[in-house]
């Protein structure tokens, strides 16, 4: 499968890392054989190669700061514009790894768009795309007879949109909640231990978790765009942010931690997503719920069924080989498909 | 799908109404039909249809005690052996329901190498044959080109096997570590809210968790019967009881409970298993586990990976409707790759 990457940052890297160390397992359990061909970055270069880009070479040229870094060779292109790869490249998938933007989906959604309709499926780990425009991209996706995927937008590489809508195929799924940004649930997290949210804010933010600008994370919009997809994906709905009522943490006093404490609760920033719509705001549950054992930057999500009742899945929800993953196990659901 | 139902007790009757109550579901979103035409009992008869038999009228037959009831048509054998089923009927898969035995896997294992040899899919709700001879059936499998499925002997229709060896494929699974025997888990609940292991027990019993010899759940057989098939799908392994390491809670006592609970922690019926053996004991978790916090007789498994970390599942361990999802979902997906 040659795949083209748009965006080379941590989660690109971490997913074409994974590419190349796993490449002796992919190919003997899988019969799975992923080829970079294109790599395309807002400001640091544009590489195409149709016999496939040498991913140590690609990591070694990022770390420079530059793809002009990258080796030349014969069949090497390095100035193709990231419209011209989606649509006149000879990847069978484009892997979108490009930074959001919840408010347009844009430039991304329009690569996506050009993806598809020459005929390459689409595997995305930015939210914008599938936010703003699922239900067009889910028929464009149709009408080409491809696929998309998007299992990275919500938890990572947690599989919590394939446990919905494959693997508990069969349940009607009534709703979803979930603590679906780690930010804020390690904020509350260190907290509860004693912490001031200032100084575990700038915790957060010296590990990584937390943007200099935190305001997505804490306010709420992270856990809200993901709440649009599990909309759409749940539920068929197309919500724009503004549909949602949504509620940070930032109101969250040490007070307010220390009361839910002793009343054996504990706050969490809680994404409830239903038919009727989608919430996102602190909640305070009481321990007995799965949810409320879950701690630092652990995401979890509860989807409740018909059927089966609760299903809780806990894990990752950001990191490099994390997310990287979680294209991955897209494009090997692509190929079991195909 | 033409479904021979092999064991008509409390799952199969479950199987049986949810393939009723979602016929139009199943047809509509996965182009599914399935179609029981054979049922067959250990006592209490066995019925054969080749065009298909009346769930209704089954389920209204085996409530009388006795599929004699079940309405005379032109179409209907009622005296096939349970082997004949197997090889003769027109089934394209069997779906065994019958009770466990988990130290021979029969009569259940020579009912699956039947089905399997004749050209038809198994699905297993019977932990015996899967945890006594997992890799024969798989050779089996693969010479008939035919699939086999076990997602219901292990915590029910919660996806604890999809999640490993479907979901997770690319991520190295190095160990699990799981709550997999709800009486027990509801048994301990209660102990930590105060009540006596006796009046526990008791308890339990009354609900319908345990049975009335209950040794199978309290001494950690019933959890060391599922430590086997994980040891088997995840790392390969074909272990006996013999070779796993087993405890049972009946040792724990209310002071330990108590003790543990002041410390901040909970005992737990734990299920571990890693490529080197299996160990079911009792174990104090700390409450940052989110295994800790599986309350009642809630199930959970949480597997430890080379990409993803720590991923944890959480639901229902058992129950008709639950355990017969299972075997739904597991046909869904022989239905699609099929």
């Amino acid at each position: 499968m040659n795949i083209a990457l748009i965006g080379f940052g941590n989660v690109g890297q971490g997913f074409a890392a994974i590419l190349r160390d796993k490449a002796n397992d992919l190919h003997a359990q899988y019969g799975f054989d992923g080829k970079i061909v294109a790599v395309a970055t807002g400001s640091r270069g544009t590489l195409y190669d149709p016999k496939g880009l040498d991913i140590n070479a690609l990591l070694i040229a990022i770390e420079t700061g530059d793809l002009s870094a990258y080796p030349e060779s014969a069949t090497l292109e390095r100035n193709w514009i990231v419209q011209r790869i989606a649509t006149e490249s000879n990847a069978d998938a484009v892997v979108e790894v490009s930074p959001t933007n919840l408010q347009t989906g844009q430039p991304a959604l329009d690569i996506c768009y050009a993806a598809l309709d020459s005929g390459k499926h689409v595997v995305l780990a930015n939210k914008g795309p599938v936010a703003v425009a699922y239900h067009d991209l889910m028929k464009r996706a149709q009408a080409a007879n491809k696929l998309v995927r998007f299992e990275a937008t919500v938890m990572a590489g947690t599989p919590s949109i394939r446990l919905a809508l494959q693997v508990l195929a069969g349940c009607k799924i009534t709703s979803a909640k979930g603590i679906l940004n780690g930010t804020t649930n390690y904020i509350l997290t260190q907290m509860e231990g004693g912490m001031a949210y200032g100084s575990a804010l700038q915790q957060a933010q010296e590990l990584g978790y937390a943007e200099t600008d935190p305001s997505g994370d804490v306010d709420g919009w992270d856990a809200a765009g993901k709440a649009i997809i599990l909309g759409a994906a749940l539920f068929g709905k197309q919500w724009t942010l503004d549909d949602l009522d949504v509620t940070g943490i930032s109101g969250i006093s040490s007070d307010d931690v220390a009361a839910a404490k002793q009343a054996g609760e504990r706050w969490k920033l809680i994404a409830t997503v239903t038919p009727e719509g989608g919430v996102v705001r602190p909640v305070r549950l009481s321990l007995a719920d799965p949810l409320a054992g879950v701690g630092g930057a652990t995401n979890a999500i509860t989807y409740a069924s018909d059927l089966m009742g609760d299903v809780t899945l806990i894990g990752a929800g950001a990191g490099r080989k994390e997310t990287g993953f979680a294209a991955l196990a897209d494009l090997l659901d692509i190929h079991r498909l195909t």
